[in-house]
Parts: structure tokens; sequence; C-alpha cells
């Protein structure tokens, strides 16, 4: 509501990241907090390998314009290998995406006009709206035009849930993020083979309160694989 | 497994941030990253305020020891203020902590030892203990001795959870915190209100892959207060 997308944001960080030229390893946990609202204009990253240990790496990034911190990060990047492997959430039942209608926000903000949202539940509230008891939103969404996935745009798609208090009050208001993090579940090579395909987006929040609700959300691609897990803190004024 | 229980590292984190003398309003957000083990003897914490905006402050922090970081942190506080409130999530459905036996860890693990857990569900694997198909721990716990809960402690209490892949797998093995993240739902009133009784601390994990998990939990009050929700990532060999 102060700034760009902040998905966009999440993801050139991440970029940032992936262009060094010491990195080690493919992303594992990435943890991003919004100071102030980043501007038109230039910007420069500057991100620093902490540690490096035998199978993973610690960052700190900061985003600065005019020598004004606008966003800082903390990330792990790390090897994979072959262990135990389960995935104990289930996806939410929903139909194929190509059964659910496309649709567009009720205004148009510029960023969502770069996502298609295919929404199987918890859909954008109108200005007809009545509060609804459940924060929940599930989506089939993909970049628009489609373009392959890859970390950075996975880690963008994290944000791609508007905020939950307009849900629950039917209303839309004041309510930015404040920090959100990204746990990667997937390879690199899993992204590729996932393509330009859409992935199921679903989201809620546990405790309003205060100024400040939390919210929890998956990426699901149509296999039933779980791409990642991601979390926020959003500030809100009711 | 290779450093002291995490929490206490995430409890002195808050701590220092909290004794700036420029500290503005109390903590919503956490994220604290294990980059090496702490060893006994001394540490520094140098913490930073990068932004303080009118109604919140960005830290970034580290912990380090002869000069060699082994702890990064970024956290949020924030002011909080009158707004509509609700918690979606419910509490797990449990007998009274006074109803539940207290129980010790199999092997004596220290820190264990300054809480007393009483388990409801998904306790410790023991040395006979079968895989199992859920990775859902519930345990009422309290500081031992008990102790007034303050944010620290509350924090520390965020990583009480013993590794999800040993309940699933059913036995011990290398695991270990990479990063977690805690955000913060109750006001320091609240916190001091809730004096030395249990909380009832619930979690579960989502994926197991490659070598990582992913797990979040709450912590509750005995009324039905959220005081808590926490992520973490954690490394595993199986």
């Amino acid at each position: 509501m102060v700034g760009p997308f902040g998905g966009i944001t999440v993801a050139a960080i991440l970029r940032a990241i992936e262009e060094q030229p010491d990195v080690h390893g493919d992303p594992v946990a990435l943890t991003v907090n919004f100071l102030a609202p980043v501007v038109d204009g230039e910007f420069d990253i500057s991100a620093r390998a902490v540690r490096t240990n035998r199978s993973n790496q610690h960052w700190i990034v900061e985003l600065s314009q005019d020598g004004d911190v606008k966003t800082t990060a903390t990330a792990v990047f790390g090897l994979r290998r072959d262990t135990w492997t389960d995935i104990e959430s289930m996806p939410p039942a929903v139909a194929a995406p190509e059964d659910v209608e496309p649709q567009a926000f009720p205004v148009p903000i510029r960023w969502t006009q770069n996502y298609e949202m295919r929404f199987v539940d918890g859909a954008v509230p109108g200005l007809d709206a009545e509060p609804s008891e459940s924060s929940t939103t599930t989506l089939w969404v993909r970049d628009q035009p489609p373009r392959p996935l890859d970390f950075a745009g996975l880690a963008a798609m994290c944000d791609v849930f508007y905020p939950r208090v307009f849900l629950r009050l039917g209303r839309v208001m004041a309510a930015g993020t404040i920090s959100m993090t990204v746990y990667f579940h997937s390879t690199r090579d899993e992204l590729i083979s996932h393509g330009d395909d859409f992935v199921l987006a679903t989201v809620h929040a546990q405790r309003f309160a205060r100024g400040y609700f939390d919210q929890s959300g998956q990426i699901w691609d149509r296999r039933g694989e779980l791409l990642a897990t991601t979390h926020q803190i959003v500030y809100f004024k009711s």
C-alpha cells in the first residue's frame, strides 16, 4: 500500500544473492523486512556472505536508495542431498486451473496485472462485500505473461496474497507486510520441470490483534508437490 | 545437537535489543539464523537499529565469539494500538496441565531440565519407538524453576520442540535448527498477567525433503489467547 509489490523486492534480493560469484548452494530460507517504501528510481543491494559452511551459507542483505536502507534480509542457501522425504500437509481439494475463471482485482493495481489469478476460495472482496468468518484464500496463479518458474519467481509468488484483514472485514484499509519468510522445499531441477504452469497458492491468518496479524501460506504444484511454505507479519489500521 | 539450546540464544538476542537505550516499542517479529555453534565462554552481541519509524523499529543483530559470527538476526519492534481483534486459529483440545503427568526426556539433555514438560501428544520417542504418521507434538510447558513469562522467555519457548523428524521416524538422528522466526501477538501487560503459569505449545511439520524440514508452532495460554506463532527450517541427516 505504501510502495511497490513486496514480492518484487523479495525476488530482486534473492536474485542478487544468486548472482554473487561465491554463492554456495540453492535457496533454503529467506526473511525480508520492509523498513520503508522503495520509491521509483535506482536502488542498491549489498549482499554479504557472513559465513560459508560445508553444506550451507548465510547471507545478510540490505537494499538502499540514496544511502537510506529500505529493506533488510537474511538468507540461508544450502546443498541438498537425498534423505527420507515426506509431504505431511495436504493440498486443498480444488478444481483444475482450467476449470476456474481468471479474475482481475476490483480496482486496477499495477502489480496484480503481472499475475494470472484464478481464485478458488476467498477472492478479493468487492465494494459490496460482507465480512468473512475465514481468512483463507486459495488461488491458481502464474506469471502474466507466462514465465518459467525459478526461485526468484517462486519467492515473489509467496507475497501474492492480498492482506487477510480485507477478507475478514469485507473491506479495504491501510495494510502492509512488515516481515516475511520463505522456506524453499524444491530443487532447481524441480522448478525447471515445473515450467510456466500454474501453482496453487493458499494462505490463512492465525491472529489479528492491536495493529498486526500473521499469515501462513503454502505454494503447491498441480502434482501435489509442496514447493514452498511462507509466513508474514502484516501491519493494519482498522 | 551441535551447540546450546537454540532458545537461549534467541532469548539473549531479544533481550540485547530490549536493553538498548533507543529501543522503540515491543517485539513484533524476530528471525534468528544459526550459522555455527556457540561454544562455552564469552560472546558479544552487536545490535543496530537500522531504521526507526513512527510506529516501528528494525534491528540487525550479530552474535560473535572471538570475532567469528555465530548467529545473525533481524527483529521488528513496534507500538501496539487498539484495532479490530480476532484469534482465528483454535487451540488444541487438551486436558488441563494439572491432569497431565510431567515427563523427562529419555536421555538427560541439560536444557530440557530447565523446563517442566507435560506432553499431551507426540512425546519424545523412546528407544523402542515406532515411526509415527504425524509430526504433531503438543505439550504444556513452563520454566523450571517457574519464572514469570516475558518476551525473552516466550521466544525461548518457541524452540522447545525437539526435531519433528525424530517423531516421524521414531528415532534420534543429527538435526538442528538453521533459521527460526517468532511473531509476537501479546502485549507486555498480557505477559505480566500470565505470570509463571504453563503455556500450551503445539507444533507440526509440513514437508521433509533432501536434508531439511520446516515446522510451524503456536504458543497458547490456558485462557485460549494465542501468545506467539513460530516457524523453523531444520537440517537433518536420516
